[in-house]
């Protein structure tokens, strides 16, 4: 029976097919007729809720508030800044009627909110006194792509929080960005989902439409793909020109606001569970797992027609209870075999199994399974409380760990051939080389290797005299190449 | 100055144009291009987030837990309850165009979820062991009503939560709406809005389309105007069988599930905007205003070409310190006379005010002032921080019992004709009287009175030989009737 509810794919052959079975089998997401919008279930919707909350304190620590803005855009609204436009229209949802009723103008579904957002700081901003301008919303928006869609990681709609903010110069706007990159984003990838990310600036050719530059948190999928995990732009005066957000500054003259934007969606679920899961199912990083052990009665055999199975279940209860700050299940379905219910509590990706039979009820002793790595100890009940947060954060420690090696193994510095990167492109690798920072340069990089541009990593200059060998030009910046999600 | 900030419409000549320049002024609410929809700013946005957070944790007691659902439901599956798809499609949202590219079928935004969460109930459900379901979810939904918008109170997209459930048994299914209504809902609309509610059962023809019955609270709005705070459904079998909701019990035996769905909304945020405000501005019920405080130095005269205005001012800083669990404001803004701030205190609708001036500086002092009474106390400031907290609950206490009041008052009992009936509604009474329970009858009350039922009250019946006067019939119930929003 236990391969019933087994994954049948290889994450190293079908790595797809593996995630599409992970996500329903472990019952993170159902589909819906809607092709491309998907249910969260509750295990997904509990990761996301718990990113919420620590984003949440840490956003509110900066001085952001949160607010809410209308889903629907008019068209001419969303057609106020030329290039982002251009970026967000073909994939923009349309709403033309209201019962039977032609609406006057269409509105679009917020593919992003800046158009409907910036017609009211307009409003607001009026003088230096109103600024910095920090507001924040929990939402979900919709970009009707018309690639093959994936649960969490190219979804149609997704849930995300969006910030966006105004400041009276250039400097605090920047500085924002990347405090919200490095002190938000790359934290809660960090140290809740356990996985590593490579910061950095966007090029020119792949930033955001409208952003005068965006900051990224790049992760690295064992698919062999890059993912853009998250982005923070600084949109200049872009769209304080279009929307003609100014201020008066102390001196009596009128400014445009300095302007950021800012994202984190449920994508970081697809590449938390993609990460970290294995052919035996899910593995959640324990701080975004709802429920951190499954305990599992061991049921003994049947003696004179006897059996000591409710004796065990109600010893498995008491510590449940017991344990309760981690919200164990207890696995205690009589119908099934251990085997079954191992299978069902790894599949599963609860982060810990404690294992419970006869014997060890009576030495005062558990086995204590760590799904990171299937190692097994036995246990004193006396020590449990103390000793599983321990493991949890290990298992944490371990997972990130796991991830950062994958990364790093897919990391190669190349800058011999064009052929030679776009060989290791091939092969999945992250490639970081000198780069001229020229839009044709990346035009180029996308024809030739089939990857693209990721970012310009933080603190990585090109040595003196690098070239970029992409165009024969002298390098202004390393970027890194790859495949990319 | 002050006249600038402050309310120029009296509540009590004028309650809508006096509500929506409480709203605006108050910074609850701003207007968008697109008419019935509003941006909830930052003040209403905490009012939401301490709902969810307070209502959240209720719901998880109860074994509740969130998931997402998408915002678009493709046009088949809203039509699947025939009641159901009669109540919403002239008020639905259609979706027709992807960018350039026509929808094979049209999508609503969902103006409520049913229909895109039971197909997938009837995938999940099996057994008797998959029930009860519970699960909630935290989202928008869009009724694009053609009547005259109000902010919160009737807009054409609004902030809610929806809770379906699923139940083996009629009874566990009834018991679970009722404990929504008053354990989750009833609690929130008194313990933390300050708002005293109706509870009862709507008429069959004012529940909603698809349910066996609604439950509902029912506030009174001083506007002589009843309204719906929330409702909680009993949909029995009918969504179960429109979508194939089946259970295998104990027996072997194939079962329809039992159904709830029960929805709470940023209405309740207008609820108690204009229930507990006043001529001068909003009223805050301190449970869930951002700021508890305002804290107002005040300035002495030049003496001397030296102003004592720093050290106040300093003062205050220290005191907004010690009593930071209120996130105090301090307003020291010094082109502004003292008038104008107490205005603007008054205006934002902070709970409490502390004035603090040079003498009682020295005296070790401030004078708190109530803005739910504007009543005046001096108190040591080595009191303060147990003090206050009491003042707060005394606030609330206060709110509710006069909201309580003007509850009561409005309330006539009344049987004696038609006539006398609708006269009072037309005052703007709420009149409780015999029903027959008849479906004609909410007709006739609608054509004669002006309003229109709003529930039969539990607890009450009518006495032994009692005739509905509408009718002629013998009474079944007691219903109240008032004029609704």
């Amino acid at each position: 029976m236990a391969d019933e509810l087994g994954i049948r794919e290889k994450k190293e052959q079908d790595p797809n097919a593996w995630y599409t079975e992970i996500v329903t089998k472990a019952e993170l997401i159902d589909y819906t007729e809607v092709s491309g919008c998907y249910i969260l279930r509750p295990k997904a919707q509990y990761i996301w809720d718990t990113i919420r909350t620590v984003m949440d304190a840490r956003l509110k620590e900066r001085g952001v508030k949160n607010a809410s803005f209308p889903l629907l855009i008019p068209e001419r609204l969303l057609k106020t800044e030329e290039e982002h436009v251009e970026g967000f229209t073909p994939e923009v949802a349309w709403v033309t009627h209201a019962g039977e009723t032609l609406l006057p103008e269409r509105l679009a579904i917020r593919p992003t909110s800046e158009t409907i957002m910036y017609p009211a700081y307009a409003k607001w901003i009026r003088s230096h006194k109103n600024l910095p301008l920090k507001l924040n919303q929990w939402c979900s928006v919709v970009r009707w792509e018309f690639k093959h869609p994936m649960p969490f990681l190219r979804s149609r709609e997704f849930l995300w929080q969006e910030g966006h903010t105004a400041f009276a110069t250039q400097q605090e706007a920047e500085e924002e960005a990347m405090d919200i990159l490095i002190g938000v984003y790359k934290y809660v990838y960090e140290e809740l989902l356990a996985v590593p990310c490579i910061a950095g600036i966007k090029t020119l050719r792949e930033k955001f439409a409208g952003a005068t530059h965006s900051l990224s948190c790049e992760c690295y999928l064992p698919i062999g793909k890059a993912v853009q995990g998250c982005t923070s732009h600084y949109l200049g005066t872009n769209f304080a020109k279009a929307f003609n957000i100014t201020y008066t500054a102390e001196d009596q003259q009128t400014h445009h606001v300095h302007q950021n934007s800012w994202g984190f969606s449920t994508r970081a679920i697809g590449v938390t569970v993609m990460m970290h899961s294995d052919n035996k199912g899910l593995i959640l990083p324990p701080r975004v797992a709802q429920n951190r052990l499954c305990i599992l009665p061991v049921f003994g055999k049947v003696v004179d027609g006897k059996s000591s199975n409710a004796d065990v279940i109600e010893y498995c209860e008491t510590l449940a209870e017991m344990l309760r700050e981690h919200d164990p299940i207890v696995d205690s379905r009589e119908q099934h075999t251990f085997g079954f219910r191992i299978a069902d509590a790894e599949l599963s990706g609860v982060p810990l199994r404690l294992d419970v039979g006869p014997k060890e009820m009576v030495e005062g002793k558990v086995t204590l399974v760590r799904r990171d790595t299937g190692v097994k100890e036995s246990v004193f009940v006396r020590d449990l409380v103390a000793y599983i947060p321990q493991v949890l954060d290990s298992i944490h420690s371990n997972l990130f760990a796991r991830a950062k090696a994958v990364l790093d193994g897919a990391i190669v510095e190349e800058h011999a051939s064009v052929e030679r990167i776009a060989a290791l492109v091939a092969e999945g690798k992250i490639v970081l080389t000198p780069y001229d920072g020229d839009g044709a340069t990346d035009d180029m990089i996308r024809e030739t290797t089939g990857g693209k541009t990721l970012c310009i990593p933080f603190g990585k200059h090109p040595e003196a005299g690098a070239v970029c060998v992409f165009s024969g030009k002298p390098a202004r910046h390393v970027v890194y190449i790859g495949k990319s999600l």
